[in-house]
Protein backbone atom coordinates (compact mmCIF):
# COMPACT_ATOMS: atom_id res chain seq x y z
CA UNK A 1 0.00 0.00 0.00
CA UNK A 2 1.43 3.29 -1.17
CA UNK A 3 3.03 5.60 1.93
CA UNK A 4 2.34 2.54 4.56
CA UNK A 5 4.93 3.07 7.20
CA UNK A 6 7.05 -0.22 7.16
CA UNK A 7 8.37 -1.39 10.34
CA UNK A 8 11.90 -3.65 10.37
CA UNK A 9 11.71 -5.29 13.67
CA UNK A 10 7.90 -6.38 12.28
CA UNK A 11 9.06 -7.60 9.13
CA UNK A 12 12.27 -9.20 10.70
CA UNK A 13 9.80 -11.60 12.45
CA UNK A 14 8.03 -13.09 9.71
CA UNK A 15 10.96 -15.20 8.56
CA UNK A 16 14.01 -17.06 9.84
CA UNK A 17 15.73 -18.45 7.08
CA UNK A 18 19.39 -16.95 6.48
CA UNK A 19 21.03 -15.42 3.15
CA UNK A 20 17.17 -14.92 1.49
CA UNK A 21 16.52 -11.75 1.30
CA UNK A 22 13.19 -10.31 1.42
CA UNK A 23 11.95 -6.97 -1.00
CA UNK A 24 10.13 -4.23 1.65
CA UNK A 25 10.02 -1.55 -1.05
CA UNK A 26 10.97 -0.03 -4.73
CA UNK A 27 11.74 3.24 -5.08
CA UNK A 28 13.43 4.95 -8.43
CA UNK A 29 14.67 1.53 -9.63
CA UNK A 30 16.08 0.27 -6.62
CA UNK A 31 14.70 -1.81 -3.96
CA UNK A 32 14.70 -2.23 -0.28
CA UNK A 33 15.59 -5.42 1.36
CA UNK A 34 15.92 -6.98 4.58
CA UNK A 35 17.88 -10.42 5.18
CA UNK A 36 19.12 -12.37 8.31
CA UNK A 37 22.75 -13.59 7.79
CA UNK A 38 24.79 -16.18 9.37
CA UNK A 39 28.02 -18.36 7.99
CA UNK A 40 29.93 -17.12 5.06
CA UNK A 41 28.47 -16.48 2.15
CA UNK A 42 30.01 -16.98 -1.79
CA UNK A 43 32.48 -14.79 -2.98
CA UNK A 44 31.00 -12.61 -5.63
CA UNK A 45 30.81 -9.41 -7.28
CA UNK A 46 27.91 -7.36 -9.12
CA UNK A 47 29.18 -6.02 -12.53
CA UNK A 48 26.28 -3.16 -12.52
CA UNK A 49 25.12 -2.13 -9.07
CA UNK A 50 26.60 -0.40 -5.89
CA UNK A 51 25.26 -2.46 -2.93
CA UNK A 52 24.81 -0.64 0.40
CA UNK A 53 24.60 -2.99 3.64
CA UNK A 54 23.15 -1.65 6.81
CA UNK A 55 23.81 -3.27 9.98
CA UNK A 56 19.94 -3.78 12.27
CA UNK A 57 21.65 -5.87 14.78
CA UNK A 58 24.63 -7.76 15.48
CA UNK A 59 28.16 -7.46 13.12
CA UNK A 60 28.96 -7.79 10.16
CA UNK A 61 32.07 -9.17 8.65
CA UNK A 62 32.87 -8.23 4.79
CA UNK A 63 35.77 -9.42 3.25
CA UNK A 64 37.71 -7.90 -0.02
CA UNK A 65 40.67 -8.96 -1.88
CA UNK A 66 42.52 -6.29 -0.16
CA UNK A 67 40.95 -5.67 2.98
CA UNK A 68 38.08 -6.73 5.63
CA UNK A 69 35.55 -4.42 7.04
CA UNK A 70 33.73 -4.99 10.12
CA UNK A 71 30.11 -3.37 10.26
CA UNK A 72 28.69 -2.75 13.22
CA UNK A 73 25.28 -1.96 14.47
CA UNK A 74 24.05 1.12 12.77
CA UNK A 75 26.72 1.71 10.45
CA UNK A 76 26.45 1.42 6.97
CA UNK A 77 29.08 0.35 3.84
CA UNK A 78 28.60 0.54 0.13
CA UNK A 79 30.70 -2.15 -2.14
CA UNK A 80 30.81 -0.53 -5.67
CA UNK A 81 30.19 -2.15 -8.34
CA UNK A 82 32.66 -4.71 -9.55
CA UNK A 83 34.41 -5.25 -6.21
CA UNK A 84 34.28 -8.80 -5.35
CA UNK A 85 33.41 -8.87 -1.61
CA UNK A 86 32.70 -12.19 0.78
CA UNK A 87 30.46 -11.21 3.71
CA UNK A 88 30.91 -12.99 6.83
CA UNK A 89 28.08 -13.30 9.98
CA UNK A 90 30.08 -15.66 12.88
CA UNK A 91 26.84 -14.91 14.26
CA UNK A 92 23.23 -13.87 13.30
CA UNK A 93 23.26 -10.02 11.66
CA UNK A 94 20.38 -8.70 10.59
CA UNK A 95 20.84 -5.89 7.09
CA UNK A 96 18.90 -3.85 5.30
CA UNK A 97 20.39 -3.54 1.81
CA UNK A 98 19.79 -0.72 -0.74
CA UNK A 99 20.71 -2.05 -4.27
CA UNK A 100 19.16 -1.58 -8.25
CA UNK A 101 15.91 -3.94 -8.42
CA UNK A 102 17.71 -6.17 -10.84
CA UNK A 103 21.01 -7.41 -8.34
CA UNK A 104 21.22 -10.97 -7.81
CA UNK A 105 22.29 -11.95 -4.22
CA UNK A 106 25.59 -13.78 -5.84
CA UNK A 107 26.11 -11.29 -8.87
CA UNK A 108 28.41 -12.77 -10.86
CA UNK A 109 28.09 -16.46 -9.54
CA UNK A 110 25.67 -19.04 -9.76
CA UNK A 111 25.21 -21.30 -6.96
CA UNK A 112 23.36 -22.87 -4.32
CA UNK A 113 23.01 -19.87 -2.63
CA UNK A 114 21.56 -17.82 -5.68
CA UNK A 115 17.95 -16.29 -5.59
CA UNK A 116 17.09 -15.79 -8.87
CA UNK A 117 13.84 -14.15 -7.65
CA UNK A 118 13.15 -12.64 -4.19
CA UNK A 119 9.55 -12.69 -2.52
CA UNK A 120 7.76 -9.38 -1.40
CA UNK A 121 7.53 -9.42 2.55
CA UNK B 1 36.97 6.54 0.94
CA UNK B 2 35.70 3.49 -0.69
CA UNK B 3 34.01 0.75 1.49
CA UNK B 4 34.43 2.66 4.49
CA UNK B 5 31.87 1.64 6.82
CA UNK B 6 29.83 4.78 8.40
CA UNK B 7 28.14 5.32 11.20
CA UNK B 8 24.64 6.82 11.68
CA UNK B 9 25.00 8.32 15.52
CA UNK B 10 28.58 9.41 15.04
CA UNK B 11 27.62 11.42 11.59
CA UNK B 12 24.37 12.66 13.55
CA UNK B 13 26.80 14.46 16.63
CA UNK B 14 28.31 16.67 13.87
CA UNK B 15 25.58 19.03 13.03
CA UNK B 16 22.06 20.41 15.14
CA UNK B 17 20.75 22.44 12.58
CA UNK B 18 17.46 21.39 11.45
CA UNK B 19 16.11 20.39 7.97
CA UNK B 20 18.90 20.44 6.22
CA UNK B 21 20.14 17.35 4.97
CA UNK B 22 23.92 16.09 4.83
CA UNK B 23 25.14 13.43 2.21
CA UNK B 24 26.34 10.24 3.66
CA UNK B 25 26.86 8.13 0.59
CA UNK B 26 26.15 7.73 -3.17
CA UNK B 27 25.20 5.11 -5.01
CA UNK B 28 23.69 4.24 -8.09
CA UNK B 29 22.65 7.81 -8.91
CA UNK B 30 21.19 7.75 -5.36
CA UNK B 31 21.67 9.47 -2.47
CA UNK B 32 21.98 8.10 1.45
CA UNK B 33 21.48 11.58 3.45
CA UNK B 34 20.77 12.37 7.39
CA UNK B 35 18.72 15.20 8.88
CA UNK B 36 17.81 16.28 12.06
CA UNK B 37 14.08 17.24 11.87
CA UNK B 38 11.74 19.81 14.24
CA UNK B 39 9.22 21.79 13.69
CA UNK B 40 6.78 21.88 10.89
CA UNK B 41 7.96 22.12 7.00
CA UNK B 42 7.08 23.41 3.89
CA UNK B 43 4.32 21.42 1.62
CA UNK B 44 6.23 19.76 -1.42
CA UNK B 45 6.44 17.23 -3.81
CA UNK B 46 9.02 15.75 -6.14
CA UNK B 47 7.87 15.59 -9.80
CA UNK B 48 10.73 12.78 -10.76
CA UNK B 49 11.75 11.40 -7.20
CA UNK B 50 10.44 8.44 -5.19
CA UNK B 51 12.04 9.40 -1.35
CA UNK B 52 12.37 6.95 1.18
CA UNK B 53 12.55 8.47 5.47
CA UNK B 54 13.34 5.62 7.71
CA UNK B 55 13.04 6.93 11.21
CA UNK B 56 16.31 6.91 13.06
CA UNK B 57 14.90 8.25 16.18
CA UNK B 58 12.11 10.63 17.38
CA UNK B 59 8.46 10.08 15.73
CA UNK B 60 7.73 11.85 11.96
CA UNK B 61 4.70 12.81 11.04
CA UNK B 62 3.38 13.23 7.65
CA UNK B 63 0.90 14.91 5.86
CA UNK B 64 -0.18 14.28 2.40
CA UNK B 65 -3.36 15.31 0.96
CA UNK B 66 -5.76 12.87 1.41
CA UNK B 67 -3.91 11.41 5.05
CA UNK B 68 -1.47 11.66 7.05
CA UNK B 69 0.70 8.66 8.45
CA UNK B 70 3.19 8.60 11.20
CA UNK B 71 6.66 6.56 11.07
CA UNK B 72 8.01 5.73 14.33
CA UNK B 73 11.70 4.59 15.26
CA UNK B 74 12.55 1.63 12.99
CA UNK B 75 10.28 2.11 10.34
CA UNK B 76 10.46 3.72 7.03
CA UNK B 77 8.04 5.35 4.64
CA UNK B 78 8.26 5.92 0.67
CA UNK B 79 6.57 9.08 -0.54
CA UNK B 80 6.11 8.66 -4.50
CA UNK B 81 7.06 10.99 -6.80
CA UNK B 82 4.24 13.70 -7.67
CA UNK B 83 2.67 13.31 -4.02
CA UNK B 84 2.50 16.87 -1.87
CA UNK B 85 3.49 16.33 1.33
CA UNK B 86 4.67 17.83 4.33
CA UNK B 87 7.03 16.31 7.01
CA UNK B 88 6.27 17.35 10.82
CA UNK B 89 8.11 16.71 13.93
CA UNK B 90 6.52 17.82 17.19
CA UNK B 91 10.07 16.97 18.91
CA UNK B 92 13.28 16.02 16.94
CA UNK B 93 13.19 13.76 15.03
CA UNK B 94 16.51 11.99 12.99
CA UNK B 95 16.12 10.46 9.14
CA UNK B 96 17.89 8.42 6.81
CA UNK B 97 16.66 9.69 3.69
CA UNK B 98 16.98 7.50 0.51
CA UNK B 99 16.37 9.19 -2.81
CA UNK B 100 18.15 10.05 -6.65
CA UNK B 101 21.08 12.83 -6.26
CA UNK B 102 19.44 15.34 -7.96
CA UNK B 103 16.04 15.57 -5.03
CA UNK B 104 16.23 18.94 -4.01
CA UNK B 105 14.16 19.44 -0.16
CA UNK B 106 11.68 21.59 -1.15
CA UNK B 107 10.76 19.61 -4.31
CA UNK B 108 8.95 22.00 -6.87
CA UNK B 109 8.75 24.75 -3.86
CA UNK B 110 11.61 27.62 -3.25
CA UNK B 111 11.41 29.46 0.06
CA UNK B 112 13.99 29.82 2.78
CA UNK B 113 14.36 26.07 3.69
CA UNK B 114 15.10 25.61 0.20
CA UNK B 115 19.21 23.82 0.23
CA UNK B 116 20.25 23.78 -3.34
CA UNK B 117 23.77 22.22 -2.74
CA UNK B 118 24.19 19.56 0.38
CA UNK B 119 27.32 19.24 1.99
CA UNK B 120 29.33 15.47 2.58
CA UNK B 121 29.98 14.74 6.02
Amino acid sequence: MLCKPINLKEKLNLFNDHWHPRILAELNGQQVKIAKLKGEFTWHKHDNEDELFLVLSGVLIIEMRDKTVTINENEFVVIPKGIEHKPIAENEVHVLLFEPSSTINTGNIKNENTKEKLDWI
